[in-house]
């Protein structure tokens, strides 16, 4: 470091401190906590790239396009978040990932909360016009013991790439969605097709970025779960079809190894009808893992 | 540490991991190193403070209302950098301050790119409802060579705390503002008010995130300058008021010792004759300090 890099740190060094000073006073100490992180950790980037004028304008104009391409029914910053790993990494630090229980990921911006209840072996695709398949397993915790009335909320993009939400005009309300309730050995089925993998929205400023870092906007197919037990910790996560190309970058980083499902081709008379579907369907065979927690009083 | 920390802080790094090699293919090197630069930062801060997804949909709700407030004529994303201490530090990172010369600090929101061309000796103060005030000094190089023809590009809140293009009501264009051309022997001089210390606004996010912070939103009452000469790099700073209650808590940070000036209250005759003011008034006397640069060929 040269002299003047020193002297120039060193009132950098000022500036940061009298920044975190101004903080001391916040009344709720978790907020003082977040602020003071968040003033060293931006300071320290600043230094660290010798960050200029032209390029905090640009970061200014960057950030103000963000937030006003946000609507009613659009969130570029969650996007944002999304594409920098930021959302993952706070599910990470949060999720429930027991020893031998399956793992959580994000939840995305198309759960509704109110999702069709439907009986086991319906079909959650409306349509019709995607490849044929079932998705069956159990519900259980760690040590095995199956969990009957576990209950699964269920939702996937259709065989376009699009949530029911996004295609008003192509789908019914609540295609591609349901809530299931596990039987008296904790198991569950549902017919589906096979959902595909879909780019995030490119049109805004996060569509910018990724093109800029020379980033493809798509996510691995995958259908998502909430998966409820009485006792045991809930749990948020995706099933990925195994194969398919992106799962090794998705845009928003959700993949995890253990989620990774075979979507078998199958071709068996008595699956067909126990499954009530016709010949050939994909099959996912899997199951829920949950971790037992302590009884509320 | 416990391990199930250090499980977590492991698949947390494997996420930043994913995240950064994202950014491997941006085309641009320098935005690739920012980029690189900004995910390490913003997930440490997230993995230091445990940020949990309350804290996470709170930043993006408090992010996307700071894009919505900006408009042509506010910048909230500038304002709250402001007040976060990053404008000023990179400010600080690239201004110029040589050793002997007259220190830079932030340009601010107010500055106009073409401000009123007066006379040595004019008067900004084109509404006279302040306390009568006069500012001269001489212009040098650090060597002590005066400057002769350099530009001083003057401007300030009146003696309200507003700037004219807030206030147009009750401003004239050019209030508060001008541009003055040292004389033959680097002299410059000009009458305006004493301005006042002012709140930054706070009826929008930043304002929220000052009250949170027990922060006050005022700065101290500085006069602007942007200082060019001929063979010199120009300087742009402020002069702050002697004597301000907020010199220690200026909102935005950019106070320096150095450019804390006495306004002298004055009661003599010769000088009340020599600035063409009446008496009493009060007087600023400093002199703006540029460093020599090799000149372009």
């Amino acid at each position: 470091m040269t002299t003047e890099d020193a002297v120039t740190e060193a009132a950098a060094d000022a500036v940061t401190r009298q920044a975190v000073d101004s903080l001391r006073a916040t009344a709720d100490p978790r907020l003082r906590d977040l602020l003071t992180a968040l003033v060293r950790h931006l300071h320290a980037f600043a230094v660290e790239t010798r960050l200029t004028q032209a390029e905090w304008e640009q970061a200014i104009d960057f950030l103000t396009a963000t937030g006003q391409a946000c609507t009613d029914t659009r969130q570029e910053f969650i996007l944002l978040s999304d594409v920098l790993g930021l959302s993952m990494l706070v599910e990470t630090l949060h999720g429930h990932s027991a020893p031998g229980t399956t793992e959580s990921t994000v939840l995305g911006p198309f759960h509704l909360t109110k999702s069709p209840v439907r009986e086991l072996g319906d079909s959650i695709d409306l349509v019709g016009d995607g490849e044929p398949c079932v998705v069956s397993g159990r519900v259980r915790s760690a040590d095995g013991t199956l969990l009957p009335g576990a209950v699964l909320d269920v939702w996937q993009a259709d065989t376009h790439g699009f949530y029911d939400v996004q295609r008003p005009d192509v789908q019914p309300p609540g295609n591609g969605r349901g809530v299931f309730t596990a039987d008296a050995e904790g198991g569950f089925r549902f017919r589906t097709c096979v959902p595909s993998s879909y780019p995030i929205p490119t049109d805004g400023p996060v569509g910018t970025l990724l093109r800029a870092a020379g980033r493809h906007p798509y996510r691995p197919a995958h259908i998502h779960f909430i998966a409820t037990a009485d006792g045991h910790a809930p749990v948020t996560t995706h099933i990925f079809v195994a194969g398919d190309a992106h799962l090794d970058s998705d845009a928003v980083f959700a993949v995890k190894d253990s989620l990774v499902q075979d979507f078998t081709p199958t071709d068996d008379p008595s699956l067909a009808r126990e499954f009530g579907v016709a010949n050939p369907f994909r099959h996912a065979c899997f199951d829920l893992v949950l971790e037992r927690v302590p009884e509320r009083e």
